[in-house]
């Protein structure tokens, strides 16, 4: 089976990456780019019979920092 | 109106994040991991009326490097 985790920080969190690209687009000029937010995206790759729970403490446990980043699980 | 674009390297493109997280997650003790890939995920928030087109340009001109990069593109 295939699990995709979605990693971002979580709002009013600063995210420089963000605010780097939003920067990017407006000198390239692309107008109207109100926001940007840059997070991970996390493909596993599991073995057949692995539950979101197990995946779910995979992220509370190594994937996301849950004091900054907020996270969700799909199963693919 | 808000866009989410997801950058993953292309397969066959080395990917030494997503392998660090493999043997991190086997060390946890996760058995069952085949195979970890790791991506960005970029969420724009645009003015109303942006194409997707335009989104798409903004991802060949600075989001995604195409040589070794793919994106795909979701209007949420």
């Amino acid at each position: 089976m295939k699990a995709r985790v979605h990693v971002m920080l979580k709002n009013g969190v600063l995210d420089p990456q963000g605010e780097a690209v939003r920067h990017a687009l407006g000198a390239l000029g692309f107008d109207g780019v109100q926001g940007v937010r840059q997070g991970k995206v996390i493909e596993l790759d599991l073995a057949d019979g692995t539950s979101e729970a197990t995946v779910t403490e995979m992220c509370e446990k190594l994937l996301a920092n849950t004091v900054i980043e907020s996270y969700s699980v799909e199963v693919v």
